[in-house]
């Protein structure tokens, strides 16, 4: 088994080191390659996602990434910037099923800034398409616009769209993920204003047949920010495309109050994956050795039951990291008055330990 | 001064009657006609915006706007389905600048799903483009697929656009307004993406210069939709697109627990606009008297200042309303403990009696 590891820039060196180790004490036979993606590749190549990097993370079973991206790379031509490397890395990988749980730690309630009785207990999974609609679609550029409010000016444009089997195939990952879970699932769009969102609902609506045991109800993206506030645990699994999940993904971490806990996967149809915390890059606090590591351990123990067929390791990560969590260790992001401050290492020392 | 009232459908007849009440009590010259907007229209024409409701609005100096839509036109073709109406009144009138302001009252602090040291005295005012981007952009429809993951089969697409001038005036909106504020701009895009908000960055950021006062800054949406949940009070003025608007806004208002009291206007270049509460129609409760008609009667009072030029009958409206809320009189939407809760017409009536 086989792992790309892709630390990228900020705090991404320090927190999939403490990831790394953990994996190292599992007694998993897992060779693991480490590769510059992001700003530090394109330091030390000219280009975020270099050949010899999107090669070895092709030719692994899945990739731990850490985050990518620092204000210093913003006057960068976009083609340069690190976050092209994750979309690249999205492409050609064809990693077109991005789950993203939201899910508030019993002990983590209070770091919320919701309401505790809303928050508590919340468990939303959001299923974000990741290769299609806007952020792929062509043509997309800057042209003089011919009709429209000021025909004649300067205009810029992309294209979203969405295909029949692009929704197909996302609607089945959201399907199958509901049956393993409470049979819910909602569909958001903006079939309202979008021909591609009508589609994309048409398309749920049909796919939904296949899987009578499954409740399906439909929203409009800019009620489901709104529901999202108001009573989060009304949702069990979202989906949407690249664009809304996009947003409703971050809005949703960011209600638990604890984005330092969250990983995420996003899986092709072989099951390789990327593997990545929910957060990002974090400039200001890298190298300091404070960023809490839990959301790529957590990361880790995804890969092992998604792309590696290791259920009973990654179950052991997430034993460990709940342990931890209870024994009182925080890092700075998730502290609260009466329980331990430790940093990036102490907490990696910790969940191996628990382990 | 000509108002086209448009009260639409579900709770929009009985919370634009009590809007109506109020302006009737203010000793100023308004000439107000009627109109069917929305499903009440198709029902009675055929179509959500009849021609005869466009020209009224259209030689009106503003247009006081109830909701529409309910579910029992959502098996309608798309075009004669409620919401075009509204669509239909910004394009036609261009209604490009659409003001949606975040507040939370004092008394209703308990009423977010917030923590109240969160929310406690905000104040956001969220200026939305509302005539472009990819609720307008052509081409739009199904084809097959040439190029893409799937090319020959069935997609659907849209087109998000922006041109140099739509750009250049919300900007200019923005900044203004923000000189009456406290001075700050925040713009959203996603130009980490999207050659639109590249091109939108690029164009705020040049407006800019022109207001040497007034403090600007550039947020991601993703970012946006987590910050606003996290600090929500760090915000002034937001400007952005009309698809991010969208959802950001609705967020916005949901945040403050009180959508029933938020109000909003949306204006074209010579001050005409639409004058409409933030919150649905509300099918659920349509008929029952017991919708909270105070964002609707907040409305009627921007419109006094935005498009009729009364901003002291629409300050008398306002603090009504402040007296109103501190008698303790609460509508269901707002209600807790210790507070008086009352109908649409006793409400309307309380202000009626403060003005
Ligand atoms: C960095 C950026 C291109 C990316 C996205 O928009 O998808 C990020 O926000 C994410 O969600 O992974
Ligand atoms: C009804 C719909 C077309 C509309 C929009 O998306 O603009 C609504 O959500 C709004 O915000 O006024």
């Amino acid at each position: 088994m086989k792992i790309a590891v892709l630390p990228g820039d900020g705090i991404g060196t320090e927190i999939v080191a403490e990831a790394v180790r953990v994996l190292g004490v599992l007694d998993l036979k897992l060779e693991m390659e480490t590769a510059l993606v992001g700003g530090a590749a394109y330091e030390a190549h000219g280009h975020p996602l270099p050949e010899s990097t999107l090669k070895l993370a092709k030719e692994s079973d899945a990739v731990l990434f850490g985050a990518v991206g620092d204000w210093k790379y913003d006057k960068l031509d976009r083609p340069l910037r690190p976050e092209q490397a994750i979309l690249g890395l999205r492409k050609n990988l064809g990693l077109f099923a991005n789950f993203r749980p939201a899910i508030c730690y019993e002990q983590l309630v209070g770091a919320s800034s919701l309401k505790p009785e809303l928050i508590s207990g919340l468990d939303i999974l959001i299923i974000r398409e990741l290769t299609g609609d806007i952020y792929f679609g062509a043509p997309r550029g800057r042209r003089t616009a011919v009709d429209g409010h000021f025909p004649g000016a300067d205009e810029a444009f992309d294209t979203m769209r969405y295909s029949r089997p692009e929704v197909e195939r996302i609607a089945h990952v959201a399907f199958q993920a509901a049956r393993k879970r409470s049979k819910r699932v909602t569909s958001v769009d903006k079939a309202n204003v979008l021909e591609t969102f009508q589609f994309w609902k048409d398309i749920v609506t049909e796919v939904g047949k296949e899987y009578p045991d499954v409740e399906l109800d439909h929203m409009y993206v800019d009620n489901a920010a709104m529901q999202l506030v108001k009573a989060p645990k009304k949702f069990d699994v979202v989906v949407t495309g690249n664009m809304f999940g996009d947003i409703l993904s971050d809005e949703a971490a960011m209600l638990t109050g604890s984005i330092g806990m969250l990983p995420s996967a996003s899986l092709n149809s072989s099951n390789q994956g990327l593997y990545e915390p929910s957060h990002g890059s974090a400039p200001d606090i890298a190298g300091k050795g404070v960023a809490n590591p839990l959301a790529t351990i957590l990361s880790a123990a995804m890969m092992l039951r998604f792309s590696l067929n290791q259920p009973e390791a990654a179950a052991r990560i997430e034993s460990a990291v709940q342990q931890v969590l209870a024994s009182g260790l925080r890092t700075g992001d998730i502290w609260s008055e009466g329980t331990k401050r430790v940093g990036t290492r102490e907490m990696g020392d910790a969940v191996v330990a628990a382990i």
